[in-house]
């Protein structure tokens, strides 16, 4: 292992278990802490903490040099980008490696490629992975739009080329619809974005998010099955799943397969995320992007395939070629995840750091609780809302969420209001039960829907 | 499901596990609880809590009818005995049934059958599974004992008929020695017990202790490997694993099917536990005893198999047949368990009662803390001094160790000493990283041996 001690670049939950699997491996840790951060768990558990700046991230946590120069400081030999922050900062990457340290994750050039996007999903076309169908680019008038639209099949979204965010986007149910829109379309782009182009994208009425877990070593790649993360809300996952229910086990294998050509096409190094949309109604999945970095719902993966993601990516890293073939990876059962946020449900979600008082964890069979809280910690009102992540795994699907509901019971989070409500009103919710959901169903259901810490399963 | 309602007649981590499988299962539970324990854990997280009597066990959790009218005070329909107290207790068990409720366990005749060693004996020898070997019952004179002995195999333990706890055994290496032996161990049998009747047995140098799962439903039996747990003091078990390391994979399947031919022969109804001596130095494996209820140990098998014993004993107890094939069964990885006793090892491991002040659970991939305690919890003096059980899953044995030495650094316990200090040593132990141990091992090791908070790794 070219690896002996990590500079861990993150904070909160991630930073906790970048530091564990450091120590089961049998190497040091150097947490980064912003000066807001210091008393956090992973400070406490680290071999050594640095402060690496004040409290806002662009001075600490986005501040490469700082951290390259506490990693040099501190002896590290290597870096833990964690997700967000500069974990997918192809220049911090490439930084990294100049100061003689090693990156922990694909190499630069992967990153700058796959964070693309016209890039990538050239890649995937070069690979054979299917995209969403859409014009070849701009479309010039509403002639060559039909001809467009007919090519990638009705109903289709009309999107403004300089446009972002979901902005502007208009949805035709057919060629007539297309004639009528396009024009109006091209003049509100023109207006609010000072470019009038439009170009056409398949309209997916209930997509539901899909994606695909890659380990790499450069040269060959694997698979962990796919996770479903459809429960959404201001396009922020809420509740992900492994494995994804609204899959055969034909198209399982199909999207799985897709994922691990592309990633071997790439070489790509360390773990990796392949993000689809599914169309349930037509069976279909199109790639959308890649994530090049560990994600947060990456233990429902790890709880039903018993693979350690974050110890491979140090291993990797560390120069250890992936000794794990396809057939060694197995699904086993089901698991769930509820990100528990310092939000009050009751407030629409709005964030609400302060001081944790008495605190009451979940455990026992098949109960995972990744968190950085412990009693008495002051939350910080500087970064994201995320507590902790508590999964549940079984052997079937219904068992794992009668876990989660058993779980989320025992869970007492003191002086700060949690979204662990929510998760009690979605564990029992009749939808979620069947898995029928899609991308806009969650927001849809919240809609005049008081979640009070009372929230009591539906009846069914 | 014939059950709805379960009264838990057991208390501390047992009583946790047994409420937690329930929930899963949308059962109610009601926590009998002695006057020193109704601020217990299990007391917090039952749906009722009831007292059954003053502190000592003998009038409350021994106390038969005291838990009989809880259970249908209370409407319960079902009665769950944990471990100890009176679930091996087959008079218990019959007064629950006679009582119109249903015992969580198997058949009260298989109690009573199973719990007299000399019947179980039968019982195995009859279903063709290997027991020590011995003389036939007692032998009268120098002649008859040599003869024996041939027939037994060399060293022989030479045992009084009317001894117990393994007072007054004398190994014999060969012939000459049996014969100066018996005449001297007879005389002092006469004096100690009033009688002079000897007996042998095989002398099993190098003993380990292996035990293998088994759940049943009556007609049908599976086993769901074994554990193994020669790591003891004083009889007690300290650290458990499965599987165990000493055996081969034939002599894995040969030990685990011996077992679930006994229980089938047996006609054996839930989850039971058949114990074994396995002689390293021949490989051979002999019977001993069978434990007919839920064992402490439990996790490590659950964490290697997935399959919730718990809640299967529910199950089936509740009127479901045995959905799990044999071929369901499969070994995943390894999983060690240290039982974190209030005790301080500084002082021969005396029993350490106390207030619990802040408290820190390890968490993350792979680890699993079933524990009765919370921050503020006060132990009474009354009962048996663990704590919890702490347990490490991973896909080695030494990533399991490692997981293990890392959960352990993450717990903290102010108030009371524990047997954490003694765990970090074992797991720094080479002869325990080696799996070269046997049931005297560690009471040798200890020998001399201080163990201190700081206990760190040998050097290997």
């Amino acid at each position: 292992m070219a690896i002996s001690k990590i500079l861990v670049a993150n904070r909160g939950e991630i930073a906790v278990r970048i530091i564990r699997a450091a120590r089961e491996l049998g190497l040091k840790t150097v947490q980064a802490a912003s000066a807001a951060d210091e008393t956090m768990l992973a400070a406490r558990l680290a071999d050594q903490t640095v402060c690496v700046g004040p409290p806002h991230a662009s001075k600490s946590y986005l501040n490469g040099d700082a951290l390259i120069a506490a990693a040099r400081d501190t002896g590290c030999d290597a870096v833990h980008p964690g997700y967000g922050f500069l974990s997918e900062n192809a220049d911090f990457a490439e930084a990294v490696e100049a100061a003689g340290l090693i990156f922990i994750g694909p190499k630069a050039e992967t990153i700058r490629k796959m964070g693309d996007k016209a890039a990538a999903r050239r890649e995937a076309e070069l690979a054979g992975v299917p995209t969403v169908p859409g014009s070849d680019g701009v479309v010039k008038d509403v002639a060559e739009a039909q001809t467009a639209a007919d090519a990638v099949g009705y109903p289709v979204m009309i999107k403004a080329a300089a446009g972002g965010g979901g902005r502007g986007i208009r949805i035709a149910a057919n060629a007539e619809g297309l004639a009528q829109l396009i024009p109006q379309a091209s003049a509100e782009a023109k207006a609010a974005f000072g470019d009038g182009g439009l170009y056409l994208e398949r309209f997916v009425r209930r997509a539901r998010h899909v994606e695909v877990q890659i380990l790499g070593d450069g040269e060959r790649a694997i698979h962990l099955f796919e996770r479903e993360c459809s429960l959404q809300r201001r396009r922020q996952k809420v509740w992900e799943e492994a494995p994804a229910v609204c899959l055969s086990p034909q198209q399982r294998q199909a999207l799985c397969h897709s994922a691990v050509k592309l990633a071997e096409r790439v070489g790509y190094r360390g773990a990796g995320t392949l993000e689809y949309l599914f169309d349930e109604e037509t069976g279909e999945f199109f790639f959308i992007e890649m994530n090049t970095r560990i994600q947060v719902e990456h233990p429902v993966t790890e709880m039903v395939t018993g693979v350690d993601l974050v110890g491979w990516m140090i291993r990797i890293a560390g120069g250890e070629a992936l000794s794990l073939s396809q057939e060694d990876i197995v699904l086993r059962g089901h698991a769930v995840e509820a990100r528990i946020n310092a939000e009050d449900p009751a407030a629409d979600f709005r964030p609400h750091p302060g001081t944790v008082g008495g605190l009451e964890l979940p455990g026992g069979m098949g109960v995972r609780f990744d968190t950085m809280l412990y009693p008495g910690y002051q939350i910080p009102p500087f970064y994201d809302s995320l507590l902790g992540k508590l999964i549940a795994h079984a052997d079937s699907r219904e068992r794992a969420i009668a876990r989660m509901q058993r779980a989320l019971g025992e869970l007492t989070v003191e002086g700060v209001p949690t979204t662990v409500p929510l998760h009690l009103a979605l564990a029992g919710a009749k939808d979620v039960r069947d898995g029928a959901f899609h991308t806009g169903w969650l927001e849809e259901w919240l809609k005049g829907r008081p979640l009070a810490d009372d929230a009591t399963p539906e009846k069914e």
